[in-house]
């Protein structure tokens, strides 16, 4: 069978979900093309070794360049903070590899751009890892809007909710950076939240947004002994209209205690809606207006039966399956892909388009008001 | 328009809850004979002039078989404690008066056989006050059973779980004397859970039950510093097998920490499945094999449409309806059928069906193992 | 004892539910003063004295102006659209009669002013019926708020859906028109939601707001062949800023497909949290981070006990209540302060408040941007 | 660091979810030994090729008698269906290898017996795979009943529910004879729920059992042409007491239709009570009357904290783990226990404690009414 020799970069949280998902993928799934995970890469030499030696990466690398230049290499797996992506992807498709990037895509629309000119132009695989796409949940959410079993789409009400913030003394890291991280939960929970409404409803139109601070300084991490200035916003308000016309909202926030990976959507048609959330992302709640008056009520759909997608590959139906097993179907899908199985989805086009929502977003935080939006093409 | 004039006994909660229907039913019903509140009738003279006054009865009566020969009394409410049931029932019935009674019907199956005869005998109506029959929720999970939705009959599991014996201080009130309450929540709570499993599913042949003491003393109610022997079980658990060939399982207890009056059943059958709970008394779950494979799962319905029974007369759809309302629901059915519409129910027929079980249960309890029940006509 | 009669001006939904709170109060609750049913105005002289008889009016009258001129009526109830609240309670408050009053208050800003300029000139007992506030589990997270268990209050996530303008064929009605109306959900939800999130946790410093229209036709009332077109928004997204510094949201829409009243909130602080919902009004869910660790969760709080506000004075622990319960609650209290117990809230002054976010809202939906608000005193 | 060598035997459902574990096992976790997959045993040739392929066994074998006697296999993994437990757990015991055993532990009690002597003679490591009591839901109910927060335990009501049956094509597979499975649900389902209810609440005293057959016919699985006779039950109910003294009731069945993996209880204690699903396993309700009157309620906890057991080493909180991962929890605790870290629960010794309730539930579900059991030292 096909190998696709991969190459890692960042071995910390997404580090690890991406190995698992390298390691899971043919255990569950047959793609048709097998990953190797040939080469680990990363700054810290010690903690980059042991990371290497249990996630079963052949070798280990400092230099993420030469590593670009092997002939060994068919693919890199982005898996570093926010702001490296735009470097490393377009070094990679000039060095013809394909790209599995973590998200948020990019720090700004210009990095985002030429990314995807970079790898539209080198014909390499590129896909943005919005991992809730592949949860089997959100998939028949897709499949029922797309059937129409809503009919027209006139609300979409997100929210991403977190609160590891709320703890003050939380070191001012990396996510609190403008520029490690472009901005606050805008980016980091945002970039999900916009992804999936576009993946299920369409895109937007007209945003305005609204972001607010709770705690503008926070212990150091290099030495918690002093305090910095925390450069992004604490939670961020989006409301506005897609392109088909229905409104929309997005929260974003890092200070809804008591919500710890609440990510969560309404979305009211003309015939039905639908709910979900992440933090109980087996289930999807269904209601429609085609159901006799008498007994209509929002479903609460266990979707984890052999019809469901992706998810009669693991277990017999009622056995749920957890947060990484998403990143799986990613790495499954991406495989097909490099084996020529034609483009992945969400790749940088979403990133770009995402950016293009969150550029837009952060201009209205700053003041601009109402932003309109040119429909993508 | 016809008038039924009513006479109460007894003015405690189920009084109240009565005298309160009497007031509302022709305020958003259109019963078929208007409710004249004539007399309360109880032994304490002071706490039933107040209650009189406060309902709106005309007058009050410190001896019910004297307002049982009055002719001006066109029915009577029995909402006394239960021992006391047989013999007002049977004297109301040889005067002709039709008879709202409260439940547990009566003590014994002897009772409740008398209490039947007489009513019988002297063709008066006789209702016997299983409220939750007047759920709209319930009623819709009998329209759908009887539809056939749920197909086949598998599975009744009912409970009724309150908590406030959890208390050890609570003292030794009518409740817990086997004189007075004739068992504990087998007969309290256990007479609404086999009502409900009969009115939804049909008869019980066959039964067993265990029960079981938790706390042996309490507090006299009469003198609190001395300590009596508590007479009833704390809790009972009945399995058996209906006539229609499902098994069965009810559970009663006062000892369920955290639940305040839960009264649930989860019914399953060979098409569908229903579940329900008294403290979420507007909403029906169900579930139905009828709906395409993918997107199955328990409809939350929110019983409150105009096409629902009953909750149409009072709000809106989305307006929730309480505990009282059965009540409400009730006195406007037991009125049309005193004017002449036909026999209401339940009634004492059902008692004694209720008795029949209960007292099978009771032998069970006390050893008898798995007792057979004769399959009524 | 005291008693307070009341002229009812208004005779459909809202009639009904202010006339059963009038004949409920006295039965279960002990207010200074007994309310005596002794007009009801109107127009429609048929229905009108069907209104009447039922729910027990002495009298009917057509000309709401010769009643306001009666010495025998102490206090108006305003039950009708509107646009008329102004007028009507403007008048009532220069004749001495103490005011309930329906939401939404006003239509616009100044008659809002106005009314509440007389009242207090006049030195009447006024009242706004924002029924919610008098939902025990809403007065439970009133008190949790106001004794700090949720700490620093960092969001307010409201939302009023409804969907009863999801069907096309639904008539032009008053509340699609300006001039009765003056907006759509903005005014009819978004009143009961703003006022909601006043109560709880305070004024709004900075508003925007965004409105949609869904269906811009519809058949007209008075001859359903033809069509008119609709004035008003179908749905409004606001964000803002509290002047506690909390991020606020609140969407009201009637095109939210199987939400049928729903009215909920979801309030973060920095120690705790709080959520509820109307079509679940009988439960309050809490987070407290001064839990241990490892067993914090939302409770599940079912609002029925007899340490709750209101709802000891039902039934007992368990026993939910419903929609109408709320109204006499409010009924209640009005005649307390009839009787001279001080004034009442929500009253003329939260009307007030709550027109000048309204207008705001309007103002910004029609393109003002962002709009700051007085802070009141 | 010390490796173990394992045999498995069984390539089936749980011969990939026990694979899945050995893979997982330390790239979460950081058991004392390492696990060796070293071969796999069954009759399927092809189909175990396969499955060894996949999985990383490092060979196969057709004859795990022959594999037991080989000096590098230090453990056995018993993956098979239930009547070939007690065979291979005897001889491996002999041969000296640590087992690893899949539930139901035995067909009889006497199997169960010797299985134990012989393990207990040969002083290996012996685990009986009851999965769900790694869930870290239900060690953290675990923890809770012990550290006394629920007080005197007075109701266990549990139910394994699935609804697989329900379709009548279904085959007389090898779980619907008597044979290979000893019995139906109670078996298969039951065993689970008697090791969940011992495991957190202690033994049971006294059991009463009652099954039925709602389908006595299938097709022949070799011949779907031909049907041939059901030999299990098809449902089974328990109740009982507890040594404790508390009532218990449990229900397994096949036929629930709508739950497709519902694993479930409610324990209710003197100060508190929990509620748990397995279909929902990252959650438990937890209710204390520890908590202040007015704001008593369950609390819906999500288990995913780093203060949780096991949960922390698979992802951040508030992302939710799969059914697969108790198994690799029980891999890490196996593992420890033959590197030397004592024994191992639950164990053979459980398994001996569950048949005895097993087939005393058999014989009550025959005819033998009110069972007593020893209570075990």
């Amino acid at each position: 069978m096909k190998k696709i020799r991969i190459a890692i970069v960042g071995h910390r949280f997404m580090g690890r979900a991406h190995s698992n998902a390298w390691n899971q993928v043919t255990k569950f799934f047959e793609p048709a093309a097998e990953p190797v995970l040939q080469v680990a890469c990363g700054r810290d030499g010690s903690a980059l070794a042991a990371f290497a030696e249990r996630w079963g990466w052949a070798e280990v690398a400092t230099d993420w360049r030469e590593v670009l230049g092997r002939d060994d290499i068919d693919a890199i797996d982005i898996a570093t903070p926010t702001h490296l992506h735009a470097e490393m992807a377009v070094a990679a498709a000039e060095a013809g590899k394909h790209i599995f990037c973590e998200k948020p895509f990019a720090n700004t629309l210009a990095e985002a751009e030429a990314m995807l000119a970079s790898a539209e132009k080198a014909g390499v695989v590129h896909y943005l890892n919005h991992n809730y796409r592949r949860c089997p949940a959100v998939l028949l959410a897709k499949k029922l809007i797309d059937e129409g079993e809503i009919g027209e789409v006139r609300h979409w009400r997100g929210a991403y909710q977190q609160s590891w913030l709320n703890d003050p003394g939380h070191p001012l890291d990396w996510k609190l950076r403008k520029e490690t991280a472009a901005a606050g939960p805008l980016w980091d929970l945002g970039s999900h939240a916009i992804d999936l409404a576009r993946f299920l409803v369409g895109d937007f139109a007209e945003i305005e947004c609204r972001g607010k601070q709770f705690t503008c300084e926070r212990p150091l991490a290099e030495d918690p002994s002093r305090m910095g200035r925390v450069e992004v916003e604490c939670a961020a308000l989006m409301t506005g209209e897609l392109a088909g016309g229905a409104l929309a909202s997005i929260e974003t926030t890092r200070y809804a205690t008591g919500r710890r990976n609440r990510h969560s959507f309404e979305v009211y048609g003309s015939k039905g809606a639908l709910a979900w959330d992440m933090e109980d992302m087996n289930r999807l709640r269904f209601y429609s207006e085609g159901d006799p008056e008498d007994r209509r009520g929002f479903r609460d759909i266990l979707v984890t039966e052999r019809c469901h997608e992706y998810v009669g590959a693991w277990w017999p139906p009622g056995h749920i399956i957890g947060y990484e097993h998403g990143f799986v179907h990613a790495a499954a899908d991406f495989l097909d892909a490099c084996a020529g199985g034609g483009p992945v989805e969400p790749n940088f086009r979403d990133g770009v388009e995402c950016l293009r929502v969150l550029e837009a977003a952060a201009a209205s935080m700053e003041g601009a008001g109402r932003v309109r939006l040119p429909v993508s093409g």
